[in-house]
């Protein structure tokens, strides 16, 4: 029998991967914040309260998304350092209840960026933020542990996400609600590239990373970069307001790359999957998402 | 006026540390376990008392040495990520309580081996262990934390060291008691070169290096590698007998490199430091130790 924790269960990947993971028929055992009464409401900062669950469930496998993800202040909080803590003693934790298999979610922010394409091996791991360096820290001493003791680990690198239940301050988000309001959307210039995927489908990957013995960083992606303006632009025609897009009104971010690409050979050849949205079915789901909500 | 916390005071660098830094005009509050009463007893494993700690002394400067140091054991010890997370919150809580310069020891382990001298930044840090990884980790992720809140960092890395209080377990300690017992000592064929350093020195650089404004990894050694036969030959020769020596009764063992020699540019250019043992002294000193020790 296949019994899974997944950590950050209620969060924006989390809701995605529960469903995933269920139709690869585990027995899934969310842990969320916010009340949800699918989910263990455990503290997972807490370690009595972490010790106490994972030793209730008795995982075969773990999937672990949990990490402080408040938009515009992560990448430089002081609870990163709390989620490295939190995750080691995961980790062991999950070990001495009968654990077997581990992916956490890892991100494209533990490369060195400025490098043409990111692959897991070829593309040295020189993070820029404290988020990237806690993530690669936390890897590092993770595979390290799971060596010594037999574990099999995988940590899937996730680039840009998108999609329903996204939370505002995150790009796509923000776009869609000003321009289904009618209001302006301040942007960058729009032409730096990055590698952006439907939520469901990053949700899907993790689902069928955890499923597979491959181990080691795998990113997940969808291979298929493009300028933040096209994106934008993909909006802008869904919603019928182009006109509200004001590029350039905001300068790019200090530290942020012309281009973060994916490799995905290690995700589509090793763990065999392939993502069921391109981009324009993508955000036509989540404006119609978004607009659902809006309306409603 | 300089205050430091010296967490491991009462271990085998701890002890050497706390004088060195008292000669430097500090005002040197240690933590040590054993129930020496120069020390503060506080478990630093246990996150509140820590913190009560750290809240107490508000020391300006903190020398880490704590971890586990278990001779055969802490290569591969669960613990080494108990003492991650404790470090990292313990820079936290030194930072929260005011502290502005923290030197932590590191271990040439971090680097990766089989390279021919061990280079602060030349290297790679691609430690083959779980304790070279935690240290190694830990560090990636404290020099992070440091440059979002403008903490002074600086990370040791200890080469192999030797001298009295030297706990049994070890090469020289080993080697020395059983020759002074008149039994015969066991070891490899003692060709490999190794960085050895008397622990007064090591402590000396690390007191040197927490009163100075270098940061960054700076390795701590003697820059002078020898066969580990040489050591041992300058035991037998100070005990006479040298007739004990077993070499090769034991294998070298796995995973360790023909080599591990010690670039210490840093040390002493930028420190400014200099030790003031040579291997010839520094034996004498030990030998003479472990004689009183034997006789007592």
């Amino acid at each position: 029998m296949k019994r899974v924790l997944v950590t950050g269960a209620s969060g924006f990947v989390g809701r995605h991967a529960v469903e995933a993971l269920r139709m690869r028929g585990f027995e899934v055992h969310g842990v969320g914040r916010g009340g949800d009464p699918a989910h263990h409401p455990t503290d997972l900062l807490n370690p009595a309260e972490r010790r106490a669950l994972m030793d209730a469930v008795r995982p075969s496998h773990c999937l672990h998304l949990a990490w402080d993800a408040e938009p515009g202040r992560y990448w430089t909080s002081e609870a990163n350092l709390d989620w490295v803590a939190a995750s080691l003693d995961l980790a062991r934790s999950f070990v001495a209840c009968g654990g077997r298999r581990l992916v956490v979610a890892g991100t494209c922010a533990e490369y060195e960026w400025g490098t043409p394409r990111l692959h897991e091996t070829a593309t040295p791991c020189r993070p820029a933020t404290l988020y990237g360096v806690a993530k690669d820290g936390t890897r590092r001493i993770v595979e390290a542990y799971a060596r010594t003791v037999g574990l099999s680990v995988a940590w899937g690198r996730l680039f840009f996400l998108y999609g329903p239940g996204e939370r505002p301050g995150r790009l796509v988000a923000d776009a869609t609600c000003a321009l289904l309001a009618g209001t302006p959307f301040a942007t960058s210039p729009g032409h730096q590239i990055r590698d952006f995927l439907h939520v469901a489908d990053a949700a899907g990957a993790l689902a069928a990373l955890l499923d597979s013995p491959v181990a080691g960083a795998v990113n997940i992606g969808s291979g298929k970069a493009v300028p933040v303006r096209t994106l934008l632009d993909g909006i802008a025609l869904l919603t019928g307001r182009p006109d509200l897009i004001a590029y350039g009104a905001r300068p790019l971010g200090l530290g942020e790359p012309a281009a973060i690409e994916a490799d995905i050979h290690r995700l589509s050849d090793e763990v065999g999957f392939a993502p069921r949205f391109d981009l324009d079915a993508g955000l036509a789901d989540t404006v119609a998402w978004w607009r659902q909500q809006t309306d409603g």
